[in-house]
């Protein structure tokens, strides 16, 4: 095992936002500091990506059209290789896979059962909300990795093109059945809550509540801008 | 589209099984003579992988250990790559896939509820046996495809390892609890005959009985044997 693995990270003094500092400050900072030590990282990423190959193939079946069930079809394929890329990182750092996975097992299902959608809509859209929002999440925080891990991650979660099929999903929906329009709004809004407190559970804080804040502040409301465009471009209110 | 799309493939006299000859003819006979015209096929057996994606990834969901969650998402991604294999070929002949598919939406999917497992470990059992006894029985089936054809299909279709991984898995479960054994037999013995009509359910019968069933008879013998093979390496009575 790599010596890094379970190092407490040197604390490092975080930078004092004030409000006018905060939308510069946002094109710039990352997580990094927040982040869980690699073999955590790993652990709960990996964990998560069972999540989303879930969300994902269970949108497929219950799907009515061919089409839409081919599409997730091949975007469950996606995450399965980034979920394979992930647990490649495990392996070379020979981490047991259920030492660091299973921690993170029950967290991640409850979030899963609270996102769940019933129609098979729904169950796309809180993919597309969840997936979108948490991979942008475990991006910046791999900036907490060391140089050559992080690399290696940010490919992984980069696997592929996930966001676009899911997105044209949901365009045909709606087109085939404009009233899906509000009622799939207020849905996605409603899945905004939990998805930040998955990401916000896997931060590690430092205990200084307004210190912390102000490091996690910034790129969260980057990850809200960008969730928000993700519904723009879906013709919905986010 | 190949000129061969939807044409009668030519009858051919079977040839006249006596009881005595069943063994020898099981060697040699395929089911060539009752196989479907290539987009029908190509449609159901398509159709046919998308169950089979589902019912391992929701035994992946529904495993407890992360040691068999990672088995099932390895080998749903060899089951999606076995499905994008057959696709592939409906592609290169610029078959529509709704047009090919959705005809074998309902009964595969009437199929799956009959054969899902509540307990993870019977999800688990329900797929080693009916994808065990379907890639068998479609691979036969493909004998009745043009030869380019039938190469790529038979290739798609023993892409990668999905039965070795998933007897390990049950093996796993009935040595953590060995009171299982007498379950999953029972179980597994109870998928075959809902299997079996879903194999029958692909051919193409001529409508002369017992000449359809002297070239059915043998086949289903041989993928019986093939089936008892399969529980007898798990230590189960089929």
């Amino acid at each position: 095992m790599a010596s890094w693995f379970r190092r407490q990270r040197p604390r490092v003094e975080a930078p004092t936002l004030t409000p006018r500092d905060t939308a510069a400050a946002a094109l710039r900072v990352d997580l990094g500091e927040l982040a869980p030590s690699p073999d955590v990282f790993l652990g709960h990423c990996a964990a998560l990506h069972l999540v989303f190959i879930e969300q994902l193939t269970t949108a497929m079946s219950n799907a009515p059209r061919v089409a839409d069930k081919d599409a997730l079809a091949r975007v469950s394929a996606v995450a399965l290789e980034r979920y394979q890329g992930i647990v490649a990182e495990l392996e070379r750092h020979q981490l047991d896979k259920t030492d660091v996975m299973q921690p993170h097992l029950e967290g991640v299902e409850e979030f899963e059962r609270r996102t769940q959608g019933g129609a098979w809509y729904e169950q796309v859209a809180s993919a597309h909300v969840t997936i979108g929002f948490l991979t942008d999440f475990w991006v910046r925080l791999a900036a907490g990795l060391p140089g050559d891990l992080r690399g290696r991650v940010v490919a992984a979660l980069s696997a592929g093109d996930l966001e676009g099929p899911v997105h044209r999903i949901i365009e045909r929906a709606i087109a085939a059945n404009p009233a899906l329009s509000s009622r799939l709004a207020l849905w996605c809004r409603r899945l905004v809550g939990d998805t930040m407190l998955q990401a916000r559970s896997a931060l590690v804080l430092h205990g200084d509540r307004s210190k912390d804040e102000a490091q996690i502040e910034p790129v969260f409301t980057e990850l809200i801008a960008e969730h928000t465009r993700r519904m723009d471009r879906l013709g919905l209110t986010a």
